[in-house]
Parts: structure tokens; sequence; C-alpha cells
């Protein structure tokens, strides 16, 4: 459906001799009346709490919700009867199976005549153990990369590699590696357990937990980060000139499998019903906070923003569809999962969008919409500019759970969050929603609104993006 | 011998027919040379890291040190070495026994339909115990207070009341006695546990502990204080409109008697070293944090204020005696012992100041000397105006330890810190030496050399406060 003004342009190139078939491609233009339309889904977004209450109430009622834990069943339980609440068109779920770890107990002491405890937190895929162990102590990845394999026989190795602080997040990708090579580094040098400095840009004794991995033909060893402040001591420790025995505690591990659900609504569209713009965020979190900024303010203000566009006296042309995915912590699984099972569905999605970056402000707009798509780009864009969002062509990426499906080729935006204080945040026990802005949750509901409403209301496609499969 | 001049004065009044002793006693002043050696000092404090070093080494190779813990035994070590190292005159030891509190684990988490963890610390003197109750929420302490004795039998009974962020720390009156009599108001109303919203101006998952007390004859039940994070997501819970129980499980109580040290360092005077110059602060700190704030930096600062004195080419007259006082936090027990075993010593204490409350910089100077060392008080407030200090007169009171003491009639100081963020992280785990400003700290150094020299060098006494016995 979304393809025939193309087939049409070769047609018509083959017949008129024209080679180039975008040059006769029909431009995707948002009339006139769409974006009046959007001028007053923008104010009536703004003075709307909607997102900030349906997040309120996931991180109230359901807290914390670590991927296959019973707490995630309530989330989905959650978020299937909060999408029928708002009277969304359609609700469904759809399985999502992985790998269930479960976190129990964890804790750490320097032992000897400096004793003291230590706070850290297990990274995800950690197996448990106790060592009992010397600490020798890494500036960064590279300095543990380098060392001779065996080398750290019976030691715990920690990475004191410091994280920057940045709008976009950008020192996350460093330490991010900190926390997913680390481990397996430390393994290769002979390694009993590894620790690491927390990737995070905050000082305070809150551990930031995320994924790790073990490659493949290695023992995994008990792996944790350490609060920002706790590297310090250490390093300050181990500065002393004698050497520094740490005794780390983790219980914790890989369970089974686990079955949760990617928890679908939808606003049906009024006259492309089968065209499906695409927006939302993640339902699982991390266990030590409620999952706030990361990420019930991506499903509360994606559901807001549906529902503000399903409450306009009359529908856009395209169905708004709003995801809350499963388990996106450990492995984009719900992503992975929706991406599998919509394959032989992908031309219906014209443009999808998650928001999975915090609650900040929306401060830049991107897409990988085609060339015949950029004019309606840049109509979003003047749309979004009174939120004070820029277009930034050319500077974003699809959020986690769209990566899988943009790969097989669909459009994505991207609306940037300003996350300077996100890594102060991000997987620890701080991530509450005493730490969300109203104001500024209001600002991103409009942003996806304005976005979505727009794409949906489009006359012409939003493509596919350059190297997509049909 | 402080007080000759005065006898000296009553005699001659005899003599003269003068009937009001101060009218003729000398007036305290201090000399134009002492001035300029204090300006000196004050250069070389400001440039100098000693104090903080200081700190770091304590909150480094001792971490928290619970009163009576075998870490606070360690830190009774450290002190006595780092006099000795520091080249203090006379190094010494005094005993102080108290009642031993212990904290081993504790935990607790909303039950049923909303079950998650909540982040709880038990207040110090608080019983062990598992209690599993519906909570009941009170705004504030007064509201608490008001309810009919056993009218909560069974229930948690839980005070939300919110501490205001103030730089002298007034929020904290309020607080402190929700922390105190809060418990104990529960057991009267027959409640089964206790929860307080923490004493804590932060908004992070940082519950601050402290000790509380019970009235006599009430039986002590469970208490403990939530980080502010987890009072609002309680208040929010509750709000829901159905029961929220929860389970509170403490681990902790009064274990026997303990024996720690005051420990003492002296730079001996050199024209009158029975005359004493006191200032100081506390060994012990609560066992969340490291005790950086409060109070490594106050024994750091102190030590090192006395080590810069004792370096001069010139000694004053009178001797510098630093305290570092043991088991502050449960009770004054280092004061109070200080004061008792001193009791046929006061008269030998010219002044006295203790540094407890954090690290931030000295804004307002103030002392309880009597009118005729006023005008000595303005020339140290003069010396220390440079440093961005002002002269209060009326606004300050003793530190802690001195309070003992001072009731007993010994002239306080009393150099008033910056406090606005101190109660972000009192008594917290965050309580760590990375949130020590190391040019604040110097500047805490250079006061508090500059007042403790000016007044040892001082010609004239400090006499006695009004009320004071001899």
């Amino acid at each position: 459906m979304r393809m025939m003004p193309l087939l049409l342009a070769l047609a018509l190139g083959s017949i008129c001799g024209v080679t180039h078939a975008q040059e006769v491609r029909r431009e995707t233009v948002i009339p006139a009346a769409a974006l009046d339309t959007a001028t007053q889904l923008r104010q009536t977004a703004l003075a709307s709490d909607l997102g900030y209450r349906i997040t309120e109430s996931l991180t109230t009622e359901i807290g914390p919700r670590l991927a296959g834990s019973e707490a995630d069943a309530r989330a989905v339980a959650w978020a299937k009867a909060k999408f029928e609440q708002l009277g969304y068109d359609k609700v469904w779920t759809e399985p999502v199976t992985f790998p269930k770890w479960e976190r129990r107990s964890e804790s750490a002491h320097v032992l000897g005549a400096n004793a003291q405890p230590l706070v850290l937190t297990a990274l995800g895929g950690s197996p448990g153990g106790t060592v009992e162990a010397e600490v020798v102590r890494f500036a960064d990845l590279a300095a543990l990369e380098a060392v001779a394999a065996g080398s750290l026989a019976g030691r715990i190795a920690f990475i004191d590699q410091k994280m920057e602080r940045a709008r976009d997040g950008s020192g996350y990708g460093a330490s991010s590696r900190v926390r997913s090579r680390g481990p397996s580094a430390a393994i290769r040098a002979g390694a009993a357990g590894y620790l690491m400095r927390s990737a995070g840009t905050d000082s305070h004794r809150m551990p930031h937990t995320g994924i790790t991995r073990f490659d493949d033909g290695l023992t995994p060893v008990p792996s944790a980060a350490l609060s920002v402040p706790d590297a310090d001591q250490l390093t300050r420790l181990l500065a002393l000139g004698h050497p520094i025995r740490v005794r780390m505690a983790l219980d914790c591990g890989w369970n089974g499998e686990a079955t949760s659900y990617n928890v679908i609504g939808e606003m049906t569209g009024s006259t492309l019903p089968d065209e499906v713009v695409l927006i939302g965020g993640h339902l699982d979190s991390w266990d030590a906070g409620t999952g706030a900024i990361d990420d019930a303010a991506g499903v509360g203000l994606t559901m807001a923003a549906g529902k503000l566009i399903g409450d306009l006296p009359t529908r856009p042309a395209r169905t708004i569809r709003v995801v809350a995915f499963a388990n996106e912590e450990q492995g984009l699984h719900g992503g992975i999962a929706y991406a599998k099972a919509h394959a032989d569905r992908i031309r219906q999605h014209q443009i999808a969008a998650e928001s999975d970056f915090g609650a900040g402000r929306i401060y830049g707009f991107d897409t990988s919409a085609p060339e015949h798509a950029k004019a309606a780009a840049a109509q979003i864009a003047q749309a979004l500019a009174p939120l004070g969002i820029a277009y930034t062509p050319g500077e974003g990426s699809p959020g986690p759970d769209i990566s899988p499906f943009a790969r097989d080729g669909v459009a994505w935006a991207n609306l940037r969050q300003d996350g300077t204080d996100y890594f102060d945040l991000h997987h620890t026990p701080d991530d509450t929603f005493d730490k969300i802005d109203p104001e500024a949750l209001a600002q991103n509901v409009a942003a996806y609104a304005v976005f979505a409403y727009l794409a949906a209301a489009a006359e012409g496609d939003f493509g596919r993006a350059a190297g997509g499969k049909d």
C-alpha cells in the first residue's frame, strides 16, 4: 500500500523515459488543516498532566519491574488496563520469551587494617559467588585489555574509568563498554572477580547496574559496579601502598526462562487504518529504582500522546500504535520480538519513535525518512519549533527497541531529550518519580503528539530508510 | 589563674569604693604583633591542604566509625598517631564509657498488590524486630501527638514531616524532634512500629539515621527513617485509597557498654602554658557514610589549625588544645566526659570552639566572651573578615561537645559554617570525602587557626560566661 506511489512513479518513469524514480515520486506533504490541528494539540498537551499521571501510576503502583519478575507481570496487567482505561480502540499483548536473571543480595567489604563496607551492585547477567581477593586497579578498559593472559590469577580486576557528562549522553558509549567488555577482559587475565566504577555521572553512593555479557568459552566470574564515591574510596585505599583485599558476595544469576509481553494499544486511523505510526517506550526496568526516567516516562508520555490524538474531533488518516516494550534492559528482547512478530507487516509501518532517554526536555528532532519525505519532515520540525526543538538532520538514531525494525528498513524519528542529568540516575536506586519535572514531561508529550499526529495525517508516505528490505 | 585580674579588680574596687567590679576590670586586648602574625598564619593556612589531607586520611583509612565499634577503636589509635606525627607536644587519651548500640541489618517492603522494597535505616537506639502492619500517615509530629492513646494498636505510625533548607540549619530543630519524640508518641498511640520521613533536605534514596530515645515507662518499638523519595512513594501509595501494609525488619539494638576515648593533642603555650584555648571536632560517626562532613572535617581542620600554630616561629602565650571527642552522635558522651574529667580545671579553659557542622565555608563569628573581652572579640572578628566572615554577635551557640562545659561557664566561640547543603548528606551513606571542597576546608582551617592563635595571644582573659560557676 505504502509503496504504490513508488510503483506508479517507476511505471511513469518507464513511460516518460525518466531514469530516476524519485524525480517524479510524489512529495509527501502535510495538509494545512493538519498543521492547524497540530497547533491545538500542542497547546492541549502542554496544559495536560496526563503523561505525568500515567508515569506516576506505573512507578507508584508497580515500582521496580525487573524483566521476568512478579512485578513485571503486574506491569503488563497495568499497561493493558491503562490502555483500556484511556479508551484505546484496540489493546493486545504479544509474548516475549527470554532468559531470566535474578538478583537476591549483594555486599562487599574491604578486609584487614582498613576494614569498611563498599557499596556495589551486581551487573545484570553476573553469576553469583563470593570472592575474597586482592584488588588490582586499572585506569581504563584499554589498560585491563593490555595485561597478559593469566596475570591476574586469583585477583579482583577493578576498572576506574570515569564517565563524561554530556547533553546527548555521548559519554555512555565508552563507559558502557567497560560494563559489557570489562568482565571478559578480567577473565582472560585470570581474575576471580570484576569491579568497575559505575557508568554514571553522579557522586552519590548509588551504584549503576546494567547488563553485561561474557564472551563465548569463558567461565563467568562475579561482576559488579561500585558507586562513584566507593570507586574513589577504593582508589584512595590502593594509594596507601599496601595490598587491599576485598570480599565481594553476590547472590544472583540466570534462572531458566521467563515470558513477558509487549503491550500494545492503538488509536485507529480514519482513512488508512492499516498504516501505522508507532511510538512507545519500554515497560521493564532495573530493580534498584522504580524505573521512572528509565522508562516509565517513555511509556507514560507516549500513552498520553496517543490518548490526546485519540481525543481529537477527527482522527488522522493513519493508526497511532503505542507499544510498551518488554525487557529492553537485558538485550532489546521486546524490540527484537516485535520486529520478528511483524516481519511480514513491515510495510504497514510508516515511521517509528521510541522514548528511552529519560524525561528531560526534547531539544532536537531528526528522522531517517527519505528524500521525498524531507519536506514533510521539515513541516513536522516547524510544528515542533515552538516547543524549543531544533531540526537537526543527521544527528539522531532510532530508539533501542526500534533499532531491530529500523534495520529492516522502517523509517524512524528521533526526538532528542536533554540527557545532561540522565546518567546521574540511570540504573540506580535514585531513578524514582520525584526526579521528573512535570513541565518537561508535558513538553515531551506535546512533541510526541505533534510528531505522531502529523506523520499519521501526511499525504504520501515516509518511505523506507536507505538499505532497508521491502 | 585566669581569674586573677578579676580578683585584683575586686580588691581594688573595695579599696577605691567602686561597687561594680567590671568597671575597673582590665580590658582584654590583642597586641599588634599578634595581629601581624595572624595575618601570616591566615595566608599560610589558605595555601595549605593539611586539613584536607587529615580528613582524607581518617575517612579513607578508617571509614565509618560507629561509637564502640572495632572501627571506632581504630579511629582512636589513628587520632593518637596523627597528633604525634604532626608534632603535638603532648598527646593523650581520656576514657569515655557509654551504652553500645549496634546495627546489623535492616529492610522494608510494601506487601500485597503494590509489592515493592522501601529504603530505610534504623534510628540509633531503636530495638530490633520485625513488624508487619498497616501504615497510618501523619503530616507532622503534632498530628501524631494529638491522636488518642491506643488508637494505632497494631499499626505502623508514619510521620511525613518535611525539612526546610537553611544556611544556618535551622530546619533541623523541628525535624530532629520528629526523630527524638516521634517514636514515643507512636508507642503511646499503641503503634507496633514507627517510620519517619528522613530529617534531610535531599531527594536521594539515602535515609538519614540519628539517635532517638524512648520516654521512661514505654516499651520501645522498631523505629526507622525512610529516605525522602521513599517517604514520597509511601505517601503516594497511601493516596491510592486502599490499606498499605509494610513489613519492616530491623536487626539492631543496645548491647552492653563500650569504652572509647577522647583523644587530645596540645601545642604548649610559651608564657601561660596552663591556660588553654580548646578547639576540636568529634571522632565518631554514624555507620552509613564515612563521616566526612560529620565530623572528620571538624577533626581534620582543628588538628591542622593547631599544627599550623605549633609551626609558628614563636608560640602564643597560652596552650592550644585540640580534642577529638568520642561518641558525640549518641548523646554528647565525649563532651560530657570531658567536662566531668576537667571539672576541677574549668578555670584553665579560656575559650572553646567545636567544628561540627560540615565543611562549608565559615560566614559568621560569635562568642559568649563577656563585656571586658568584647574589644578582643572584635579584633579577632577583624582578623577573620578577610576570610569572608562577618561578626554576628548574639547569633551563635556552642558546638555540641562544648555545651556541657559551656554550661559550667567556659566561654565559647562559634565559627558558623554555611550549612545550606549539610542536611543533604548528614547521617547518610553519602557523607563521604568526595563531598568536601578543599578550598572551603582551607578557609575553615585559616579561621580556626586565626581565632585560636589570637585567643591564645590575648593580653587579659575571656572571662566566664554569665551564670557560669567558678
